[in-house]
């Protein structure tokens, strides 16, 4: 309760309490990270108060996730207040923050719209707020401080006829005929609550009428009788927004008025039916203003819950879905990226992006943890191993207990860890084999069959994922899912570690079938010879994996010895080739022409094959195309040298021979 | 039991059972890892065989982990048994490896040994065996397949008279006598086993000797006894090593001795008391050799379980401790690196240093599960933050749950995590804050104990570690362990990320105190300009993270916006850091100067500071070790002035200015 400088005579008004709802701190974190980011400027929101609330409750202005649509909709019988937001960056900020500057500023405009009559026409004016923020988004911590600035007569306002409920003293006529008044204002101005009125009365009748409309509404101006929308609950008091309105009418009426007589209207619904007896009536004396060209004194910054004058701070960690908020944390990071790095930065695109990771191993777990820094949601693993013992220390999404009674699925672990890590993921694990080229699968019709559902299987997850990882362990694994997304167009992106040498590179992607033979004649048309071979390659000219290859795949997985099984690299290789895998992918989805993109000469290194060896993986993909399954299974139960006839590298081989060229034999292979 | 070509009148022998303990394979494991890697030839093994074991048992031969150890003891009362062992690479070789050659390579030499009289001196020669080997060490599966090589006799042999009990044939005078010669006979040929000997006996007398005693031991040679040392248990049969011992006879002898007495002899203890009554003794017709100049037919290879011909497996993981299967398999992949790619790898100096992570978030995670991978056993982390909810995606330690109820402290998290992926690590974690220029501690004789405090830890921490690696995510943290490292002498890896760039170096590391004084003009000698600035520095001369700063660390925690708070960078990065990090280490680790390694060229931009700028930290490390404590508290609670006016950069800034230079601060500060 706002004391008076003096006693008992004095008008004491019930201060507005702030009601800070978590969907307004949710928004405001939406608002911080995606709109305002490092932006400190004040922004206008806005909340709304209601003068229907059961007694005992406080004053309340309540700021719910709508504030910051200051043009939308107010709830039904609220009456709306703007506000202003201050939100600081950063905890000291909010700290050092004038507020004595603060709240002069938002008197001074009051007082200019008293002055000027702006006020007196739209008295929303008069029921403003300020709010000071400062979000810790780390920690969900939101520190903040309200104020609700009221303009004060410096010697107080002093009772006439101290508060009776209303109920007390109009008829029982008297009292519909004020409701039927102020729904048919109401429904004039169309709004459900009117902040201020004029009223005048007699026994049987009630006349209201708009602020605007005061000049000709009165006629006896010895007493007037104003209205205002309470949200106070207390029989004695009238709530805040009373304050700024006396404050206009000593302004707009000077000496001419005395005494004021009050309705705080307050319109409960009890037991189902309106009542809106318990409004209260008092009439004060209009107090002079000292000196109409000198904004009056103004007060207005809420006390905390200690009762002092402090902010205060909500910890909304506590009360969050911890889900949520891990989802909120995720996103966090990748948001700040665009405050000041990266205000273009498209993480719709990355985040939306569904990867299919061939290989949960070193390669793939590492893969998995970089999308999910990226926030990448849609992971899907696909693996035939089991965890061993020593897969723990460098596959970074298992440990020990994995291990344990012959090892679970990689494919299964991995999603069980990143559901783990992160509940919001979108996991899924595949325990299957995929068709190799020179591993026979014509054993018996029933292995034959199980091969052919693993190529429908492997079809169909390509075709359900915009990026497919090839991070097996060995060469000719890569090769199905090669040819299978370059059938479906789909981003193919390529890590193969060695001891410490490592190989990140995209497939090329080729244009969609249709226009691809429009553009035919360009595609074949010999490229131009020298360094300009390996710059600025298009998307669609790069070749893959197996193009510079001068042996077909074949199995190399037999008569392996330990170190061969194993890949045996430096420890740290998995991580920065996965990381580097990833991060090419991200790069090549923020480029406008996305797979397309040209290889920069920066990237040449990296997107080798060039141009003229296009040609091999057309002859392979042609074949898939026209011929499915049948064609594959001869690729399975071939020995390289199918694959090597149909490419040509068998001709290329005895040409090579023949010729006794003494080239290297890619250097004759990029020429031919 | 081996079946003769005709019934019941031939003598079968009882073929020996292998009988590999695990201590055998896992020695295997060690040997194959650390010494033979791609060496598939064959190895020198021994085994034994024991005569005392009770009824039932099968005739074993033992292969434990003292098999790899030749010229070791064999156990007491036990007869060693030589054998070859082949060791194949792959599963492949395994299988497709010629055993009938490797089994008839092995009785040629058996029969050399007999022809040539060098088994009649040694008669060892005819107790081999032949171990074929493939071991995977991924699943701990081991293939083998035994051979005991027994040269035949074409037509069987003879029995003349069956086996009978000895204590049915010898009385217990007789027993006692054979009992005490044998005993006499081992002793003089320093032994507690002979597997062969000669044997006269008379009702009262028992007389012994060595085979090679036997020209002159026999008078009447139309029939003459041998004693056997025989691990058969069966009352009808001898044991395998009477095979070559026939024939050894069967050779040396020719027709002179027709029939020959075989004590097979057994020697065992029975309810504490020594038992040779159950020896058995039976005649046998010497069978003549067709012909001395062929090799004879062989036979030896051991069924599998099944009775069948073919090898046997045993998977060792399943009985093995989980924990210690862990520990090998971990050592799996490293020992590899040396088998082919880098023999000289000192793996030890890697796997035994303690490494002190100073931050264990985003790039402490990472190197730390590096360190993991290179097998470091010793971690320690010191972290003071807890775990929030956006730090499982980009911190490889933590999950989802970790954050609850306010979040776990990451250095404890860190360790639990540790121990999971690997039970054998040995981690630590530090909950404490790293006391910082700028960051004032005497608010209190409270905070200024608790920071003396946190100062000594962190000296006690530093001086039990080998290497500290600087991870946290502010400038000035980095300040005290750089100094307290610089002073200890102990190398320092400093990680620090940017949003696309980052940094990764090693600290200098000075000479020890007492050499420096000598060293001293050497030191300061002004380096050449130019290129050869940055060239082939020695690691004494390279500088710390501060010494190209124009600006002492101070205070930047406070008044951070999010971003500023929070690490922005692509998420990959800080795997890439923390790979590299933990590589440069093991880098420096395997110089053959450690941390004094000259920085070569290529890692010029890496190590950047050059040695001009060394009196910088100079300065400030004269006054730590002078003056401890009270020097670093002036530190922690003055502004950047301080250390500037100290280390000389308030003069440089000063300089600076007045000369107006039109150089980059760093250039001017570069040449100084």
């Amino acid at each position: 309760i706002a004391s008076p400088s003096s006693a008992d005579l004095k008008l004491q008004f019930a201060p507005f309490s702030s009601a800070l709802e978590a969907g307004f701190w949710h928004q405001l974190t939406q608002k911080k990270l995606n709109d305002y980011r490092l932006d400190e400027s004040p922004k206008c929101i806005k909340g709304y108060y209601y003068n229907g609330d059961p007694v005992g409750l406080p004053t309340r202005l309540n700021l719910e996730f709508s504030a910051f649509d200051v043009d939308g909709p107010t709830p039904a019988r609220c009456s709306p207040a703007v506000g202003t937001l201050y939100n600081t960056n950063t905890l000291d900020s909010f700290k050092i923050i004038d507020k004595k500057a603060l709240l002069e500023k938002e008197a001074r405009e009051i007082w200019d719209s008293i002055q000027s009559g702006a006020a007196w026409k739209d008295p929303s004016t008069l029921c403003r707020f300020i709010l000071l923020t400062f979000a810790d988004l780390k920690k969900y911590h939101f520190y903040y401080w309200f104020c609700f600035p009221a303009l004060c007569f410096p010697e107080g306002i002093k009772i006439v006829q101290p508060p009776s409920l209303l109920e007390q003293i109009f008829s029982a006529k008297q009292i519909a005929a004020l409701q039927e008044a102020y729904d048919s204002l109401c429904m004039k101005r169309g709004t459900t609550a009117l902040p201020y009125f004029l009223m005048k009365y007699t026994d049987d009748t009630v006349e209201l009428a708009s602020l605007g409309d005061g000049e000709t509404f009165f006629t006896d101006t010895m007493m007037v009788t104003v209205g205002v929308y309470d949200p106070c609950t207390l029989s004695q008091h009238p709530g805040w927004p009373l304050r700024n309105l006396l404050v206009l009418l000593a302004n707009q009426w000077g000496s001419k008025v005395d005494t004021v007589e009050v309705l705080c209207f307050r319109d409960r619904t009890l037991q189902g039916s309106r009542s809106i007896q318990h409004s209260i009536m008092f009439q004060v004396k209009l107090p002079e203003l000292p000196n109409n060209s000198v904004c009056p004194k103004s007060v207005g910054w809420e006390k905390n819950k200690k009762g002092a004058m402090g902010p205060r701070m909500v910890n909304l960690s506590e009360c969050m879905d911890p889900k949520r908020l891990a989802a909120s944390s995720v996103d966090l990071n990748l948001k700040l990226m665009r405050w000041r790095l990266v205000p273009s930065l498209d993480l719709d695109k990355v985040v939306s992006t569904k990867c299919l990771l061939l290989g949960a191993g070193t390669l793939g777990c590492n893969v998995a943890r970089t999308l999910m820094g990226w926030g990448v949601r849609h992971i899907t693993f696909v693996d035939n191993a089991k965890i061993s013992y020593s897969n723990p220390v460098r596959q970074p999404l298992y440990e020990f207990e994995d291990c344990l009674g012959g090892g679970k699925s990689k494919a299964m672990a991995a999603v069980d860890r990143l559901t783990k890590i992160f509940p919001g993921v979108n996991a899924e694990g595949y325990n299957m084999s995929i068709p190799m080229p020179g591993h026979p699968v014509n054993f018996s019709q029933a292995t034959l069959s199980q091969a052919q559902k693993d190529v429908e299987q492997l079809e169909k997850l390509i075709s359900e994922h915009d990026v497919v990882f090839l991070l097996m362990d060995t060469r000719e694994s890569r090769w199905l899912p090669t040819v299978i997304a370059a059938s479906k167009r789909k981003l193919v992106v390529n890590a193969a570690l060695g001891f410490d040498t490592f190989v990140v590179m995209r497939h090329g992607l080729k244009k969609p079938p249709v226009s691809q033979s429009v553009s035919t004649g360009a595609d074949s048309s010999p490229s131009s010879p020298g360094s300009s071979l390996f710059s600025n390659i298009p998307g669609h000219k790069l070749g893959c994996y197996f193009c510079n290859d001068v042996v077909a795949p074949g199995d190399s997985t037999r008569d392996r010895t330990l170190d061969q099984q194993c890949t045996v690299s430096r420890p740290g290789l998995a991580m920065i080739a996965g990381a580097l895998a990833v991060e090419m992918m991200v790069s090549i989805l923020q480029h406008s022409e996305g797979g397309y993109a040209v290889a920069s000469s920066s990237e040449d290194r990296m997107n080798e094959p060039p141009t003229s060896l296009g040609l091999v993986p057309h002859q392979v993909l042609d074949h898939y195309e026209r011929e499915g399954f049948s064609f594959l299974s001869k690729v399975f139960n071939s020995s390289h040298s199918f694959l090597e006839d149909l490419t040509g590298l068998t001709l290329l081989h005895q040409e090579t021979q023949a010729a006794e060229v003494n080239h290297s034999l890619r250097y004759t292979h990029t020429n031919r």
